[in-house]
């Protein structure tokens, strides 16, 4: 029986949510098929016995997972035969550290300049809650307002890219020959910036598109399985 | 025979180099007997058939070794039987984006602010070479110059480390329940801060002077094995 995925899902059934994707990455890395089930922000209550406040959450054979960490770990605990995602804890304590980064250097700094494209993108129903829970999160501040002048916030993005791109320009993937949970950690904030992107994140000669397409072609072409808008330019 | 490490070093037997730091501590961790000579920069040029531009090198039973990745690859190679620095290839693949986020983020951000302060601690011997060939590097701005408003550096120096400290906000080393390169990669930048800052670097209540002052515990208090300044206040 094949897993399942509750997958956050906008319009046109973008799956945007960066922690989505990587658990689709993760199930893909360990060659095991799953189903995935969009659902809103509204329908996150709905999952299994309510009590999930976020996605991904999976349902496995009655068992059920939520949080991208901790679906990698059940991963591989229940399917030891299958290719670790962590295949000693010296690899998962890095990747925490590559987390920390791209969510202090990357997803942090992209979040202004592009919570507006998110909003949307969201379903309709979602669309009060997102944009007063966003809204609180960033002090009052009005979502149009951060529209204005975001071209300004991207050198300043893409020069935070610049030991991604560096370690890139030396190894295949971040993890070494094959790709591991580190790529699948970065590739899940461009797919996110992708999937509703307005305005290009990256500049089309960057380095850093010869690994995000190939990312993309991972696994059947998994990262081109939603709609996605133009990454560079 | 223990291996003999070539290890720059300054006034008053200071060991700066944060590349030399590293292979102590990659010998260390490894368990291996090891002796350092003391070299100044003009003497690089007479290690062993004089090939060498750079240090740490080391001495193995006539088996020659430049370079502190080389190095601790040549070890593990050399001695499989103790406790690995990279037990797989993912693991030497993710400390390669350790380095060069701790490259970008942290030593090319400090350098500007502390390259005076290595100058004043290099040994007599070095400092025309030392002066000149850094103020080459900078394109042309003098060393003195840098010391003027460098405080005013430090602020986005020390956020810069956020990601190291939230990683170690949640687990003991950079590479989990036990040290390991990355945490010595990481060490050594310190250390070289250490030997030689006259402004310290990290403010006293930096959760990140925890991990450091553990750091230079490890293995018969390696870390204190050399004159050091503040490095917080």
């Amino acid at each position: 029986m094949s897993i399942t995925l509750y997958d956050l899902c906008g319009q046109d059934d973008r799956r945007f949510s960066p922690f989505c994707w990587r658990t689709k990455y993760a199930l893909a890395h360990k060659g095991l098929a799953f189903e995935t089930v969009p659902v809103s922000f509204s329908a996150i209550k709905t999952i299994g016995d309510g009590s999930f406040k976020t996605v991904p959450v999976i349902e496995d054979n009655g068992t059920w997972v939520g949080d991208s960490w901790e679906i990698a770990k059940y991963l591989d605990k229940a399917y030891p035969d299958t290719p670790a995602l962590f295949p000693n804890p010296e690899v998962e304590a890095l990747c925490h550290f590559v987390e920390t980064w791209q969510f202090s250097n990357v997803l942090r700094q992209a979040f202004p300049a592009y919570v507006h494209d998110i909003y949307l993108h969201v379903k309709e129903e979602d669309r009060t809650y997102f944009k007063e829970s966003r809204e609180k999160q960033l002090g009052g501040t009005k979502l149009e307002s951060l529209v204005e002048a975001r071209e300004e916030k991207l050198p300043g993005l893409r020069s935070a890219l610049f030991p991604l791109r560096m370690t890139l320009g030396n190894q295949r993937w971040l993890s070494g020959d094959t790709p591991g949970y580190a790529d699948y950690l970065i590739l899940g904030t461009f797919l996110w910036l992708g999937s509703v992107a307005t305005l290009p994140v990256l500049e089309k000669d960057d380095p850093l598109l010869v690994w995000l397409e190939k990312g993309r072609d991972l696994y059947n072409g998994l990262g081109r399985t939603s709609p996605c808008n133009e990454i560079a330019a």
